[in-house]
């Protein structure tokens, strides 16, 4: 009976990504966190979301990963998830999902740079693709290891999880993350709209410039931060 | 209690822009001026279309930009509309959208030819794009001056906003207009079709040469001006 | 009170055309034909689909174009139209619509070829393009002209018309026909499919051959003529 | 009177190939097999989905093609459902389509690689394609004829059903199976889903390079057989 806002949250945003057209089939999940109680709640493996009811939920300890609410057993991708929140402190939810055209950028490991405005809005530059991962991560704890080489891809490039909401698995697919689990969704929408609109801007001009720095500043910050003026806040 | 002709015009273009497909998220807006009053009338920032009301439309004097009616902050873009309204006195209406495909040309910096009828029916030549903004124009009045270089771009090209009722921003994307709210919308969404259709045709034929003139004067003028001959007129 | 079936089945296809997802706005209409009359019958010009009534259908003399039924006037494209149903006795249905892959192949002038048994199903052999109109062919009855090309390019290229049920006009876009105004809604509907999976094919193979002769027969013939034993005839 | 639960599942799977997308107008047929009884049942030919009725449904003897229930033809297609069923003894359910992405691959003749975990879900492998059919197969038996070169394509390469389940037909298109009516839907799905997310990888880097072996075997091996661990077995 603890953590129902948690899991409400949960519940809303693994339905919201299927109702964005980012998943088909089970390919997808959505996790939240509450910090303060050392808690993570995530989407049970392979149910169907017009089954899932929030009380489906999966709770468990951030700390070691022991499910403490929800009978089923949570999304393979937990301890993906599980890492991220560890090492990422700053973020309140994560999606994962298969969305076609950000798929499509992974599978050709190439990171999507920033081309325009509306991934200034959102993403503060390209949007990192990880290096593959080697064949004993591979072996074992194998999704473990897909939050590490995530985490790894962020480290090494100095990149900052909320200005940069999201990453390309090499061969895999999209993470996407953000103060909660609703801005997760939001991410991951805006991550696969900006890989389409990139792909086709290739295609008309396989040369394209990356947007100028300056702009893509000052539409960060429009809805970022100190200076933001976007919205009604 | 005034504009609510205006204000219920511009609330369902909004409504419009979103049913057609041509915004995610809050990514679009669409105004109206009424010049005999001097004012325009835009939607709030950053609020969902679904929760949007007639009443929330912002209405400012197109003078100076001050807010006479709403209890919300105008669009972000509202500058951008503002200026366009005060040098393009033919229009009566802007939509603003981050359509995808229209989006990729604008990140690509290609103007899109008129490649055929469909193109030509609405747009009697290339829907063009502005130069980039310089840093200075973007650190101070960044919206005001999007406007400008939209007026710029058309100043220097020498054509006509009712001729041409639409362009595409380099790097963000497209604006367009039209007498109305209500045909700026259809203009909005002519531009992001015709941009699907264009990339299309340059896959096929890279080469692809642009509609005879003789064509395209054949098209735009069977649905504008006096030798108009199509609908129910 | 006469041609109420027509009207019925024009005012049906006009209605399909839409839900089919072939038509934006105003772009397209659908006709039908009753030859023992000597009348067809077509949608009227820039009337929105969903306040279109059956009783709007404008019914008109084959012979010479005179209005005999409905208040409204006919679609620009009636001539082009009527030109068909006199050179093409055996069609009894024309649809014209500006659907998106259609139109990108007719922009690039290229026609499609069969590359597969979806497009053998229906076009026994590559869907041609017209050539351009001349000046003084766009100059003066234009429409007019628009279905003499056609009827000039399968004359040309020996073609039958319920042989290859469909055009596309160069710089223009589709028009299909067949027996009955239904089935050139399928037709259209086919054209507008194969043209986007011919466009993938060559995405992935720009020298893909051509689907082998005898299978293209095999699959016309097994849907049309006398030896056809497709459906439930 | 018998064979109810057989036809509702072959039912079943025929309305959900429309629904999810995978055929327009009647292309497409989903069969199911009763090994036990001897028989199977299919999709009547050329039949609107909307209204078929599972009683609709023709049941067959597996052996020798003979109809022992239902008063319609049965599809056009079933003797290759036919010959898949006697030569892949392993697989309950079987899928034909014309999903666009899929018949871009079967017409550019190119087998679909496994670029990703998506593929790597369901197939251990690249997705095959057949070679052409040559004359003499095609002028007789020619569905027949079919399911050979598939069964052909499958003993050549040393492919086994179920771990690829699915081929595509040269200049044809996709055909896909699984252990129930059910699960040849949901390859179906994933056959599409991939060969979209394949062109568009080629699109960005036509040299992409194969998923790396071991991941490709983790994630089938995560699915299926004994150490799968996805989901709630």
């Amino acid at each position: 009976m603890a953590f129902e806002k948690l899991k409400a949250a949960v519940w809303k945003a693994n339905q919201d990504i299927v109702r964005r057209g980012l998943v088909q089939l089970t390919w997808g999940n959505a996790s939240g966190v509450d910090r303060a109680a050392g808690v993570m709640a995530i989407k049970p493996s392979g149910i169907d979301y017009d089954q899932l009811r929030p009380e489906d939920i999966v709770v468990l300890e951030l700390e070691n990963g022991r499910v403490i609410e929800g009978s089923l057993r949570p999304s393979t991708d937990m301890p993906t998830h599980r890492y991220l929140y560890l090492h990422f402190p700053e973020i309140g939810g994560i999606v994962h999902t298969h969305s076609r055209y950000a798929v499509a950028w992974a599978q050709a490991r190439r990171p999507i740079p920033c081309l325009g405005t509306t991934h200034a809005d959102y993403f503060r530059g390209p949007i990192p693709v990880t290096r593959p991962l080697w064949p004993d991560e591979v072996a074992e704890a194998y999704e473990h290891h897909t939050g590490r080489v995530i985490v790894e891809c962020f480290k090494t490039q100095q990149l900052h999880p909320l200005e940069i909401p999201g990453v390309l698995v090499a061969g895999h697919g999209p993470f996407s993350w953000g103060e909660t689990p609703e801005k997760a969704v939001e991410n991951a929408l805006v991550l696969e709209l900006v890989a389409e609109m990139a792909l086709h801007t290739y295609l008309l001009h396989p040369e394209a410039s990356a947007l100028e720095a300056y702009v893509l500043e000052k539409h960060f910050s429009r809805k970022h931060g100190a200076q933001a003026y976007y919205g009604q806040r």
